[in-house]
């Protein structure tokens, strides 16, 4: 299957998937806590739990994914190592565990990519390339290094192995918080959101699963509307790890199993990680705020539910917050 | 004792002292997790633990404290409420324990109080009254106050109920990781470092505990040279928990149990704050970030030992953060 691996990327993740990734990775990601705020379940008028995957390996789920991706590969596969486009916390994910493995990586980031991102990637010992900042120009500098090198190609979200593997958060927030009624994860490409729902739905059928996203780049909401992918093209929106279109096989999951996705504005965004900092004295990125944004907008009613909300990353650029400017001193 | 809290507040405090106060206190406050990034061992050469008291009931370890005294107080000290002066987490602490046992809190702040910190004592029902920003102005509108209302006084650190209630959360810390070599503890008016010193030193003879200040205020490393307390003055340092001189009571038992005292640049407290947001994600105040600072400045060595750090605080202004406005772009 060298070089080709399609079969195994279109195979549906169930349930089982989810579990087995969970055992293979589990020496090499961390099982993050949950925490909680008074102050915002008496906002919100519910139960609010974050898990807290800002506090995962990398600084965010994507730790997940790319584990179970890069310990899945055979002994053949894994030889010439791996490599993926990523303009942040996917590279730094695929740099660790093929560190992990004892493999090489190859990361292709755009020129745009944030500073802090560009360095956590280099961190781990992966070797980067810059390219333009197009899916056309990530895509085309990632096949001419598959083809220099007979890496393997690990895409960010459209795999199966890495939506196992994301999914595993969903099975220890269970663990940890058995009674959520509700799951709510962002949503961009896909991935994060649609192993959490089979993983979440597999375990308790009942519970209810929400896609969380910006209203500058509802493609996700869009899409299901109108059953079929609608691009996301270039949305304008800070939550920069939720710009990306949905894929043929997270749309499929997505399809059936998520409830529902609520979306919410760029203020309300800027808001809610303004708040969790504040409250929770979690630094969290714009991506991970999304959930909760939509909470603080009311495009969702708590009613005193146990709502189980996914932080999803905390890599952000301390030299460029969306506050407080103006309001700084001197 | 109605009015006169000398007998008990002159009491030295023991394990026993902070045994009894963690039961009594339990209920009210959190257990805080202990966390570690490989980062920063990597880095400093050691195991590092960091004690999440920035994740405490109002984002400080203070509320251990208040707690204590507000608990221990009999129903006829009680009746008439407490008050304190306390430019942050101390009023916050005293406002949150006074509601949980129903009766009032007067808090006293300074005019120049950050407004967080002001927003935070009011938000827990407490009546505020702004003062000069003078010890002597805190001091004699808290006298007025007592006058007026009868109301019990809680000394910020120069207390042996605040004193004990600080020291559980080395309790706690001992219980997570029993096999630390060192607690470093940042040092202003000493009610931490005191209670922490007794609680760990009585579980542990062996363990170090070290307290950490600013070399821009280092008068407990000067009153300990001394052998008497050295006023702190008005010291000009960023970590604006720590501007206070020692008590009679605090001094007493730090020159008794702590072994040393270290301390730290501004350019490093800096350095040490933003690392802990960057790379363990969580959101600690100037204070808090004094013993990683004086760890990075090579103030004691390492060397592979297990050091536990109490991360004391969580309470920053966002709109004034110490870095990065020259980066800033748009």
């Amino acid at each position: 299957m060298s070089g080709n691996d399609k079969p195994e990327a279109a195979s549906r993740v169930t349930l089982a998937e989810v579990r087995a990734a969970h055992e293979r990775i589990r020496a090499f990601i961390h099982r993050t806590p949950v925490m909680s705020s008074e102050v915002l379940d008496a906002r919100l008028g519910g139960r609010l739990y974050f898990k807290c995957e800002n506090l995962q390996r990398v600084g965010a789920f994507k730790a997940r994914g790319a584990h179970n991706a890069v310990l899945s590969l055979s002994e053949r596969e894994a030889r010439a190592g791996v490599v993926t486009h990523s303009s942040g916390n996917h590279g730094a994910a695929v740099a660790l565990a093929a560190a992990n493995r004892g493999i090489p990586a190859f990361v292709v980031m755009p020129l745009s990519a944030a500073e802090v991102k560009k360095r956590a990637v280099a961190r781990y010992g992966a070797q980067v390339t810059l390219c333009e900042p197009t899916l056309a120009a990530r895509e085309a500098t990632a096949q001419r290094i598959i083809e220099a090198t007979g890496a393997h190609f690990v895409h960010p979200y459209n795999d199966s192995r890495v939506m196992a593997g994301q999914g595993t958060s969903a099975l220890e927030f269970l663990e940890q918080q058995p009674d959520l009624d509700v799951i709510l994860c962002p949503v961009g490409g896909g991935g994060q959101l649609s192993g959490v729902a089979v993983a979440a739905k597999g375990v308790d059928p009942r519970l209810r699963v929400i896609g969380a996203e910006p209203a500058a780049a509802d493609d996700a909401r869009r899409s299901l509307e109108a059953g079929h992918i609608v691009p996301a093209g270039d949305p304008p929106t800070i939550a920069d790890g939720l710009r990306s279109s949905l894929g043929d096989l997270t749309f499929a999951l997505i399809r059936e199993h998520v409830d529902a996705i609520v979306t919410a504005s760029e203020e309300a965004i800027v808001e809610a990680m303004r708040l969790t900092w504040e409250v929770m004295k979690l630094v969290i990125e714009p991506s991970a705020a999304v959930p909760l944004a939509a909470l603080l907008e009311g495009r969702l009613e708590v009613g005193g539910r146990a709502v189980g909300i996914i932080l999803s990353g905390g890599n952000v650029d301390l030299d460029r917050l969306p506050w407080g400017q103006s309001a700084r001193p001197r």
